[in-house]
């Protein structure tokens, strides 16, 4: 069956196959209604398994090949140990040197640490990459290297095609800073603690084998158990799975710039004119020194009203961590931690609970907890008239980032972007963007230093702004203003080679990312 | 296609079909290897389901309505309330004003507050009942007045009947003694806190419909959640889910009896010397006079020889709750909680976690906790030569008990049934017992008051109690002293009618309940 390309209903031009499997084209949100049933890994037996719980085996080679590695396999891993993981490059230095090839990576998020892999790209052993890919990875995608397409999905995305089959796991090795010879394993302690291992649950519970390789064993019951030894086949013990100080990495302090403050500030004051800080109310911010402002932002507005947050959504930090021991916050629905403080919390309070994207992000489920947050704040690398938004490719066409959850936190109430009108001269707000991630109707504002935009479908907030004092402007007046400054930008240049897809939250194809051809440029 | 019977491995006649599903005869212990895949419930979509998380119909009736109820359905609910459960009556007092015929009722366990369902049996509202059918069910069962055929599963047989699809739950309701909106569910509080729900989790994730029912409605997010509002349909709210008096019912009290208090001691010694009590080794006693006195044994040896045990496996208690307290164990991994010590440290103590049938007894798992455990003690109603026991039917061939975790925990490094060598002048060990529901190569050692028999398959305890003091002998020589007090016994009389099956842990049929034919004598 040869590819072909059809216009989804967005206007984009999406393929029927990828790498062998047929897809189905964005349909709108919500409108694609799933058929079938979940997806049921193998039925094993206790007899298969030693009574008395003990499953290490002396070390991961070994590991992969009792687990079956073979040509084609695909093998997953998480991404708690952010550019902080050890595993990853470990197990393909191993399948390489045994000689397999085409295997299929599908990690649960990519990070420069990952760079090597792209010795396997070219050589073979890995026949391509279903999942996030980043700054190396991504430019040598985008260049038209790899050998399969690039599959992207959101956090939650990632759970609906495991869950629905559509792609299945022959193994899952999950990177654990402590575990016991069963396989319980968890994230909050150990050397290389990470807080929680919420991303790799899916992989434990619908992988043909799980291998946890841990560099912190203790006797059985390894206690809390946030992945469960009963999904679990081998057990290695390594020196070290993780690089400590790499694992909490990215932005853990509140902006000092002063762009970023103001659009920090003008978010929050946003929030309160449209009657969102309430008492009660739930917010997700996420990392990043504007993101970790505007929380610091809430908590003074609650503080001083006497109010407090039923619930934030994390990646958690320290700034929300202090919202929970001040009462400022009951909950942190957490599902990645950010840095030491949010490790800590995560294992000494019960009001920092740990999720998955299965809690937080499924579409395919009985709802999930991404839409019931007040308010999300989110970024872009790009938005568009029609308030589409962008997060993967730069607009020079290169793919340089992961979906990661902000599909999934489209859903909330209230759905902002604070970004700047313009970097590097060119700038954010375009007639059409690169890549359509999410789609316009889930986009409810955009905070810019010269104005804040309200999606014209949301009457309901042009109404509560009405008489605001914020620069309130409509999209086209944005465009107007940064083009006025950077002019019309070009557009990048394209060969018809497509080297990934995006996936929408329900497992249909909302774009696709296509080889650039001006990488010399 | 008609019922054939053919004999299993045991010898005992088994039918090839129960309510129309073809069974496989018990092949041996760990002989039976799946086939397949897990079951999946039916994909569903966020889109189906209300953004805000709020899932509350106005009752029982709306809920059962929407999730589809229907001629022949199969309707699930868990027993954590034991004999305070107040939602079984009502969902087929639903039914029945409705209409409905030719239900199955797939409970994890019943109770003598269940009676009131034998009016619903007898009209053909319930077609049969699929679990344990305790006193009056069970006498109403074994005088060959139901419609369908039971069938007993142990907890951890249930789960993988459930997760192997053998059978589908089409509505779970799942009575919880606290929940949000989004149907988050915990057993830890609340004016019914029963501890967990643990044996409602596999129902929660593999029904088609799940209804959760409580008495205490809390804001999102209810934490902990123990069941998963990913996973739930429909909240109901009521006035009462359940009597807490009768929740945690049971025994309480270590025994008063001399006669039971010498087993426990016997057996505590034969621990003991048998080197089973040691740094760091664990146990499971379950509830009942006998069990708690061991357990108190065990505590005492403990205190005095500074040493400690890693885990014991509730059916937790006070006095389970005091050793962990007192730091003379690590963890108490419960599936029920007996007693109200047990719901407070349950939800105060990390020590004391929360487990299901899934991490503790599922036999098509990788693993699972029963088999780690150095020593078992449970009860029986009968035991042969062979040290095959039975813990379901009576010697008067009545059914009167579910099979519980007891063939689950049969896999434990030592299994031993302390019993009375006769009950009532009806002697416990015999020729034959009225019904298989343990293999005897599983059960080690019996302690009776007149002597301990050790399994000869057991030559490393018979070596290690060569030179004890306990009166160690044959189970022969158990046999023919009880013989000679009682006389030997009659045997029950039966139809050639099979009323119910139990089934061994890996979906197999081990034995087959017939109707008794001298009900009326």
């Amino acid at each position: 069956m040869s590819v072909k390309f059809e216009k989804n209903v967005l206007g984009r031009l999406v393929p029927n196959l990828v790498n062998g499997k047929i897809q189905i084209p964005f349909q709108g949100v919500g409108k694609h209604l799933p058929k079938g049933n979940k997806y049921g890994a193998p039925i094993v037996s206790c007899a298969d398994f030693p009574a008395d719980g003990n499953k290490i085996v002396p070390n991961l080679q070994e590991a992969l090949l009792k687990a079956g590695l073979r040509n084609g396999a695909v093998i997953s891993t998480h991404h708690h140990f952010r550019n902080g993981d050890l595993l990853a490059v470990q197990i393909f230095d191993i399948a390489h040197s045994l000689g397999f090839k085409d295997l299929v990576w599908f990690p649960s998020a990519s990070f420069e640490c990952h760079q090597p892999l792209i010795n396997y790209l070219e050589d073979g052993t890995i026949h391509h990459i279903e999942g996030s890919m980043n700054g190396s990875l991504g430019r040598f995608a985008s260049e038209g290297k790899m050998k399969g397409m690039g599959v992207l999905r959101s956090h939650g995305g990632r759970h609906q095609a495991i869950q629905d089959g559509e792609i299945v796991i022959d193994i899952a090795v999950i990177a654990a800073p402590t575990a016991d010879a069963f396989g319980n394993a968890t994230g909050d302690r150990g050397s290389a603690a990470c807080g929680l291992l919420g991303f790799a649950l899916a992989d434990s519970q619908y992988a043909t084998k799980v291998i946890v390789a841990t560099d912190n064993i203790v006797p059985f019951p390894c206690v809390p158990w946030q992945i469960q030894g009963n999904n679990v086949d081998f057990v290695v013990v390594l020196d070290q799975i993780g690089i400590p100080e790499k694992i909490v990495s990215g932005t853990t302090e509140i902006t000092k710039s002063p762009d970023r403050l103001l659009l920090a500030e003008m978010t929050a004051q946003f929030c309160d004119e449209a009657g969102i800080i309430h008492d009660g109310f739930s917010f997700q911010a996420g990392a990043g020194g504007t993101a970790l402002s505007i929380g610091v932002y809430f908590a003074e507005m609650l503080r001083k009203r006497g109010m407090n947050a039923r619930f934030a959504r994390g990646g958690s930090n320290k700034y929300l961590v202090k919202m929970l021991e001040e009462g400022l916050l009951d909950y942190i629905l957490d599902g990645q931690t950010f840095d030491l403080e949010g490790v800590r919390s995560m294992r000494e309070n019960k009001g920092h609970v740990n999720t998955s994207p299965f809690t937080s992000y499924n579409y395919h489920g009985k709802g999930n907890f991404a839409s019931m947050l007040d308010v999300v704040v989110l970024g872009a690398t790009e938005v568009d008239l029609n308030f589409n938004a962008n997060v993967v490719t730069h607009s020079d066409g290169i793919l340089l980032h992961g979906v990661g959850g902000w599909q999934n936190c489209l859903f909330a109430k209230c759905t902002i972007l604070p970004i700047p009108l313009f970097r590097d001269r060119i700038p954010v707000i375009r007639d059409e963007v690169t890549t359509i991630c999410g789609p316009g109707e889930l986009i409810d504002v955009i905070v810019t230093e010269r104005g804040i935009a309200i999606n014209p479908m949301r009457t309901d907030l042009l109404d509560k702004l009405k008489y605001s004092n914020l620069p309130i402007k409509t999209m086209q007046q944005l465009k107007e203003e940064v083009d006025a400054i950077c002019g019309v930008p070009e557009k990048p240049m394209f060969t018809n080679n497509p080297i990934a897809v995006v996936k929408w939250v329900d497992g249909t194809v909302i774009d696709t990312v296509w080889e650039v051809d001006n990488t010399e440029k």
